[in-house]
């Protein structure tokens, strides 16, 4: 890994909060604001690695509480690594495992070393401190690190949220740590925490600016509060963070979450919400969020929308997409999810070709009108 | 449809019994001996219309029982016909839906008129008669269509077996009747019946022939008897069956079973075992089966065959299709199902090859060989 570039951020262009840029990392570049699809368990959800990156997508996400517990991060190492296991030889993001182990599995200790879970899939005791977290990702090779954080479901008391914050922060400074000394071009970010205390978040902010990461991610939010929240959180926290850093919102989110965290400086995002509203039938368009199970498609010949980037969108009628979905055919969830996913990816490339041109506010304008007008009439 | 080609076949070569030809339609040639993937509602599950005619599939095979009863053939009729709905230009086949209505359907009551049976969608009393099931194909617009039979399940008495082969020649017969005037391009199949009874699989041959078809099936095999009996009963058959017509060896099979009958004059095959087997984690590849579930493979670093023209063959390691079968990832099956129907259009494109050239015997056996040497030895 020697001969890899540094890691690296550079802001190209701005327009109001919003910044187009790009992140070096040892396996290419990211262009943000990007959007990163979710690969779980090393797959996206019924969508192909080659159509991932056909659909624009720099970097994807994997979750390191599922690849810790299958196939086991020395196994993916011994097998060389995450990027070669699952045939991805661009960019990487793990996650640090502990929202999952929170959210997930049954949780039987936490304390300020870490949390102790049963594995779901042989009912082994696992051990997951912030140095563990650190040594599973840099086992699975994963271009961009997450620290270990303790997320609390919201609602929760200004006590409880203080003190998990503070403990994320204990954790920050060993995962930090333990993250000296990993190859070149790969990155650690701090989480910002706080839940819906706007005090809270931006004393979590100061406090990892003052540890130093090369990247910032806001965590604990999209977890069911209302946008409003989680929009005043990223205004309060923002202005906390360095402005040549990368700033990353994570679990975030629908269209419109996206395009109004990018007018409030957000660089990067993932979800699981295309390939997951894919597989149930949801479409999203310029046209807004369209329902393929619903009555009104069963004879329209039309396409989803004949001028997409995506040919599942351009070639595929709504009605064969709607018989699909009815009739659960795995093609369904497939063209669904690989038709979202492009979509997801084509608005980025438009957010950043609007920030680059100074035209962001009236794309955000015309984007948002468009998908309030919905979908075009049926025939 | 009127400037469509006139259906018909011609043989290329012959190699003892095995033939190879080509098949002409309305929507384009069939190269024979022909693997036709199975697409039941429309879809082939696990792989986009795309990767099964890269795979270098000439024809797919969809079912007039589940697309009768969703989406529906008249709502398929007004989207254009099947070709049209389910974006596949080149040739379809349709079965006649008797053989799921007598295997899945609630059957209802079954006479020398049709069948009635509820529909498992919505509980509809539906009526498929001889008549209709031409009726239902010819909406679809399918290239190849099926004679309505009906499909015993074996083992059944020889009286039994003589009733219900009798009672699909009548219905052949008007079958027959129904289909006159179909555009051009498209034929109709009668289906030889009998059961595992060599002189009523002869008498339902010849009685077929003398009623004239342009290309005959051998059904109601493949239903569980051993594979000796299936291939004596191609032996007696085909004799029967003149040798300027398609010769097709319904639901059948593995790719022993499909060498075999092609040794016997089989010119066309259609089986759900690719997908189906390949949604189970078992890849067919030039080494016999593998089972991916298998311990074995969790950690080989190799490809299933490096030397496979189908690029998810060659591309992922063995330990990743194990990670993503175990996982349970949707990944999995649709790399598993890709890889097998490129490996089923392999095999038939070597035997077409190897019957042209006079080596067919030989490639049989080497293939036969390389299959029970078994798969390449663990690392």
């Amino acid at each position: 890994m020697d001969t890899a570039p540094a890691f690296s951020f550079r802001v190209c262009a701005t327009d109001g909060a919003a910044r187009q840029g790009e992140i070096t990392t040892a396996h290419g570049v990211i262009r943000t604001p990007a959007f990163m699809p979710v690969g779980t368990q090393a797959a996206i959800k019924g969508v192909q690695l080659a159509a991932v990156r056909a659909a624009g997508a720099d970097i994807v996400l994997a979750n390191t509480y599922h690849l810790m517990l299958r196939p086991g991060a020395e196994r993916v190492a011994r097998l060389g690594g995450l990027h070669r296991f699952m045939n991805w030889p661009n960019p990487i993001i793990t996650d640090s495992g502990g929202f999952q182990v929170m959210s997930l599995a049954e949780l039987r200790k936490l304390d300020a070393n870490g949390v102790t879970f049963r594995s779901h899939v042989d009912g082994a005791l696992i051990a997951l401190t912030p140095e563990r977290a650190i040594e599973v990702q840099n086992l699975l090779g994963s271009d961009i690190v997450m620290q270990l954080d303790e997320c609390l479901k919201l609602p929760a008391s200004r006590d409880e949220i203080a003190r998990a914050m503070q403990l994320s922060i204990g954790w920050a400074e060993r995962c930090k740590r333990a993250f000296e000394g990993a190859g070149a071009g790969r990155a650690l970010y701090g989480i910002v925490q706080g839940g819906d205390d706007a005090r809270l978040r931006v004393e979590s902010a100061r406090a990892l600016v003052d540890i130093g990461f090369p990247g910032y991610a806001i965590g604990g939010l999209a977890v069911g509060e209302p946008q409003a929240v989680m929009l005043k959180m990223v205004e309060e926290v923002v202005p906390a963070l360095p402005s040549d850093r990368p700033r990353y919102l994570m679990g975030v989110g629908t269209p419109e979450d996206l395009i109004e965290s990018v007018a409030r400086g957000i660089d990067m995002f993932d979800c699981v919400m295309p390939t997951r509203d894919g597989r149930h039938g949801r479409a999203f368009t310029r046209f807004g969020a369209i329902n393929l199970r619903n009555a009104r498609h069963a004879e329209d010949p039309r396409p989803l929308d004949g001028e997409s980037p995506c040919a599942a969108a351009r070639i595929h009628s709504r009605a064969y997409l709607h018989h699909l979905i009815r009739a659960e055919e795995m093609l369904g969830a497939m063209l669904l999810s690989e038709i979202n996913l492009a979509y997801y990816q084509q608005l980025m490339a438009e957010m950043r070709a609007a920030i680059g041109t100074g035209r962001f506010a009236h794309f955000r304008a015309a984007t948002r009108e468009a998908w309030e007008r919905g979908d075009i009439a049926p025939l």
